[in-house]
């Protein structure tokens, strides 16, 4: 029996709280998600980058950021300086450009996978530290960038065997454009985050607070007029409506008949959704914005968001450096793959083979497994053959291995492990040929 | 033109002292070593892990964790917790594995690449971030699994397109048994400590300490003849005169025995060196011992070390956790494949096309985007299609592009960049046929 039992002399093994270990069932899942992604993202042409973990606090909050953000994890190093953890990968990205603008070919498509860490107060499915994967295409502001990033979000859900989802656009400029129309440009940051909560807290809710900040309900009744369409309306009629309470065609309008006719282009159009209560919290989005729902899952929250900024680096560098981009939640995805039993999850081993043998047949399983392996099969050399057959086929049971490869002088046989079918053969090279079936 | 300058309301975009940015060209064959690394240890059945960067100090430093360690990142955070950034993936690891031993099957094999933070003065190709790549087998203490760290080294190494290599063991039971026979046992600790240096310092240099030590220059003189094997001998002839220096076999020169056995038996022995001269600085080796030679490249170090250890986790369990593991040091292997011109690393650009078309033209040049990347084509469309033709080639060249596709009406181009040829298409599918081919 395990003691657990923590002497004096013993350290708790504890972890802090809002962090936690991955251990491999859930490893093994979230880094094929990543591959998956990675693939992706290199299949669209999009390049990775790496930024520290660790940033001079000022770099990452601004002239700000002298004064204590409890959101974030900041220190004074032992060299005295100012240093945060980061807390996203955008800030990053911007220095990264501000720095690097020289070296990268322009339009950059990047995209960056990694940790972040922040301060909030731990909730169920929220966590201190976190991986975020990003991806993001800078130094040009037109339909076809927009177009892109939607189309790579689009394949990525594919990729990763979910179904039915739904992105939600929406236009920033647009939305700015019917504000100044109704007189309240102005109040428009305070509106936009307003529109923002509808989900949460309702259009009763929402009308209120409009009124309060327009004060007008006349105007603050267009406003939910502007982000409420007509269920049944497609995107188009949904955007003509939005033309109509402007008055007029704008460039925003027009931007978005163009992203939509590459959209219908290429077949992917139906999976696209024009929904003007989309916002966004963030200030700096200027164009395009989106939301992600999955179908079959609502209550999970949008897995994937983002839009088009026009000048993110703009604290570090007067080179204006227009984008759009999107960020997936990576704890929030995997979640929702598991969920929905995503086949890209469908096989939490890697392994195929376990290999049993005595001890005296230790070289000649040596041989067997490195055959294999070099067949690319994933193959375990079961390495305590003085423990008892039980807690030998536990052990394949535990790590979820299908098949189980026994044998003696004159031949060898493989198990199937569900169902316990065996069959034999009278070479390894027979076995493997029969695997790479 | 651009400018750099930063005006009073903007900030530097700096990196801290000992950090880094990692570009496209240096985080592209950094992914694909972290990749290629991660097949092969699912090949032999690892499986991974993750731990949280951040831990309590008290954990990751021990009972004297509480004073201030200028190696490592350490602070208070906003709950007044004292809390440290990773140093290294072994003590994580130990802490994981007392806190989730009952949950993982044993004996278990893991891997966990991440970064790891250390407050070192920076030196060249020393920096106070980086990735670490670790691979252990715990719970068992056997030939079986000090070999199978040492196959999946070697494995590893020639995935890498590595040719010339070779691997240094040594054996601590075996060095210590002889110096219990030496008579300064008590000094052993010291003793390997000092031996450990002999590359950097000298012979003559570590005679005179290690006479200092022992109080005998005789006895000085024996344990220098024990670390000098001849050059010229073999793996168990050097073994057969370690014993002999020793005066009996034991359990040690035992297992060094059977582990050649098995190298042999799967026919990689000869990349294998015993160098008694090897004892790895870290006091927890108890057992078997390894370095890395490149033997192109031996100015650059050990890409490679590690060893037997037989109680990891003994700060946080009473279990006993024997355990066999091995490290790469990312940048290192990295900085070397480069040098060796390796061809994993051999095209810097996963991207195999780039579109070039007339802004009016858009939609079918995102048609053929979307057929070339289904069909695992990595593809790019050059988002901004009023570019002059210079730039968008430029593009192309800097991004390490193979073909370029344009076309008109009636026919398709793909042009090789590099050698400049062009061949014409009548239809998409065509191009892709060519290129699956």
């Amino acid at each position: 029996m395990i003691d657990y039992t923590v002497g004096e002399d013993m350290i708790d093994p504890i972890v802090l709280k809002g962090f936690r270990d991955s251990l491999p069932n859930e490893e093994i899942p979230k880094r094929r998600i990543m591959r998956t992604l990675e693939d992706q993202f290199q299949n669209y042409g999009f390049v990775p980058i790496d930024t520290p973990a660790l940033e001079y606090t000022q770099v990452l909050l601004g002239k700000g950021g002298g004064e204590t953000d409890k959101q974030i994890f900041h220190f004074q190093d032992n060299g005295g300086r100012e240093v945060a953890m980061r807390f996203d990968l955008t800030v990053p990205f911007a220095r990264f450009l501000a720095l690097h603008l020289a070296e990268l070919p322009l339009p950059f498509k990047r995209y960056h996978m990694d940790k972040v860490w922040r301060g909030e107060k731990p909730q169920k499915g929220r966590f201190r530290e976190f991986i975020q994967c990003d991806f993001d295409i800078v130094g040009v502001d037109n339909a076809q960038a927009d177009f892109e990033i939607l189309s790579l979000m689009d394949a990525s859900f594919k990729k990763l065997g979910i179904e039915k989802y739904t992105f939600l656009v929406a236009h920033r400029g647009l939305f700015n454009f019917y504000l100044e129309k109704l007189g309240v440009k102005e109040e428009s940051v305070e509106i936009l985050r307003t529109v923002d909560k509808i989900k949460k807290i309702g259009e009763e809710e929402v009308l209120k607070l409009l009124t309060e900040i327009t004060h007008s309900e006349e105007k603050a009744q267009s406003i939910i007029a502007y982000i409420t369409p007509e269920e049944k309306d497609d995107f188009l009629t949904r955007l003509d409506k939005l033309v109509a309470l402007c008055g007029a065609e704008c460039e925003s309008s027009l931007r978005l008949r163009q992203i939509y006719a590459l959209l219908e282009a290429t077949g992917i159009a139906k999976h696209f959704t024009l929904d003007p209560s989309i916002t966004r919290g963030l200030d700096y989005y200027t164009g395009i914005v989106y939301e992600t729902v999955l179908d079959e899952l609502p209550q999970i929250g949008s897995v994937c968001s983002g839009g088009r900024y026009n000048n993110l680096a703009s604290l570090y560098t007067k080179e204006l450096l227009p984008g759009v981009g999107s960020s997936i939640g990576l704890d929030r995805l995997l979640a929702a793959l598991t969920e929905l039993n995503s086949p890209i999850l469908a096989n939490s081993s890697s392994v195929d083979f376990i290999i049993y043998y005595k001890e005296e047949e230790t070289s000649k399983a040596m041989q067997y497994a490195k055959l294999m392996r070099e067949a690319n099969i994933n193959t375990i050399v079961y390495l305590d053959p003085n423990k008892k057959m039980k807690a030998q086929y536990e052990y394949a049971t535990k790590n979820n291995i299908k098949f189980a490869l026994t044998f003696n002088d004159t031949c060898l046989s493989v198990k199937n492990l569900e169902n316990r079918e065996t069959v034999e053969y009278s070479s390894i090279e027979e076995v493997i040929t029969q695997c790479n079936k």
